[in-house]
């Protein structure tokens, strides 16, 4: 039997679990609740016990599993360390060790973002590349840059942030982080949100939006490509503040491909068009070149993500 | 005996070469011309003599050799394939094979910059630490950014260059690369020099920079530190304009430590105050802590590098 490999991505109310081959195919994929009470302390129990369930159904044994790999809301070091994860309750503790009370296997164990990051750039959009960023712009802006294959997780674990690169000196509103003027600010979700209603505040130009029961990315993309002249320059903004943005973190890290993902990307090529066109005009002719592409594994990134860090650290090992 | 490594760093007009143990002592260095006639077709010999003969003097036998490393004034990919050195002649060759044909050891190769990088990162301002941004303040600004002891080379060779990270939207001139408002033409030497002519011409605000015989990032940093307001005021913009750019490197890669070098690092903590308190304004929280040194090599820092490409090189291997 060839060996298996199970990828598991521990978020605040599910966990996703996924079998996959060595090579990284998925076999079968489910979902169980993430219970937090006790401070989490159920959640590798059930997380070993659902896995030793499935391996039963059609007699895998211990022998014939490569690895589990885990991927956490928060930190985790490179020893495996979860430094802290409030949705969970957790505090300071080993993971591979917790978890190896409860199934014999190796483990492995990564952040969230950046195990996805990682799925993404291995069997998503960045399929055959090793150097990947990874953009995820959802309520806020997210990322994970892979050099040659690995994730670059940097000192601390903070390598990746680029939502909360500065790139506008005028903001007045402060971010989340606590700074002004970070990219999250108008790539996320909520940012393109606050451009729109920055903009209809502005003066009395006439818009569909206006109109507009709320105000979110899809509404606005989708005024958009229906030709509304105020959609259209909101959408132009965030484009040109993405691509600045991007063009800087190519000036970096030469990716070969920026994969963009998260509810913003649902509206699909446009996004791409808008983001390419700013940064193409910022960047270092060197990294002119630089594929933009969707993301493809959805929710399912975070799975094959921490399946990759089995395979990365079993070969390593 | 203990192997020894050789370091060699060609520039347009002399090769550097230094002979190390396989820890990094650096045990005797020398230099020799780079001849460029001929499109350069002495050079490997040149340098394969000159290594010879020193291997001479003490007995050293090519067994006794782990490896030499050369750093070369243009882009040399992982392969060892060198694309084009203008400054030398060179054109599209296997420099690993072609300098086998002059002396038996193993070769490995990298770009001088990025050599100098991991060189700093190594004994360097750098040492000790793994994840180590160099940032070098010449005629133009460098970079070489090294992850997990590695430099970050991205997809076609094109990673680290921060000299080229858009900083500002309002710059009417052009930086040499294309585009405008690179870091380059703020954070240079002759980025610090046009920041200061560009004050002087806003008004007649009293200087000593305006009776200076030329105006040079020495001269500026000089007044700034007797007291000149004006020169004090370049340097403050200076400084702003490259912790900011910094910032979003370091949100980006999350080094432990910055390494300032070049020219117009000679001004000493001046300019590391100056850069840091920008850099923390700007910063995620979670790469506030960075720290910032100067660099300590100087012109050795290739010589240290190309060493280290060997040590990993054979490590790896």
């Amino acid at each position: 039997m060839d060996k298996k490999v199970f990828g598991v991505d521990i978020g605040g109310t599910t966990v996703k679990i996924g079998a996959f081959t060595a090579d990284g195919e998925v076999l079968d994929k489910w979902e169980i609740p993430t219970r937090t009470e006790n401070n989490g302390a159920d959640i590798l129990p059930d997380i070993a016990r659902s896995i030793k369930d499935k391996m039963g159904e059609d007699g895998t044994t211990v022998d014939n599993v490569l690895g589990i790999g885990i991927s956490v809301p928060g930190p985790v070091d490179d020893d495996g360390i979860v430094h802290k994860c409030v949705n969970l309750g957790w505090g300071v503790f080993d993971i591979k060790e917790e978890m190896k009370k409860h199934i014999d296997v190796p483990v492995f164990a990564g952040n969230d973002a950046n195990a996805a990051a990682l799925g993404e750039a291995w069997k998503g959009g960045g399929k055959g590349c090793r150097n990947v960023v990874v953009v995820t712009l959802g309520t806020g802006v997210g990322g994970g840059i892979i050099v040659n294959g690995k994730v670059l997780s940097g000192y601390i674990g903070a390598g990746g942030e680029i939502g909360h690169i500065h790139i506008d000196d005028n903001e007045t509103e402060k971010c989340g982080c606590g700074n002004k003027g970070c990219l999250e600010q108008y790539a996320s979700a909520t940012g393109i949100a606050r451009l729109a209603s920055r903009r209809l505040e502005e003066d009395d130009t006439p818009s569909t939006l206006r109109s507009a029961a709320g105000l979110n990315a899809k509404v606005i993309f989708d005024a958009a490509k229906a030709g509304d002249a105020l959609a259209n320059e909101v959408t132009h903004r965030f484009g040109e503040i993405l691509g600045k943005g991007l063009s800087i973190v190519a000036d970096v890290t030469n990716p070969e491909v920026f994969v963009i993902g998260g509810g913003v990307s649902k509206a699909g090529q446009m996004v791409l068009d808008l983001i390419r066109d700013s940064y193409v005009r910022y960047v270092f002719h060197a990294s002119r070149d630089t594929g933009f592409v969707l993301a493809t594994l959805g929710n399912d990134a975070g799975i094959y993500g921490s399946a990759k860090l089995v395979i990365d650290g079993v070969t390593k090992a």
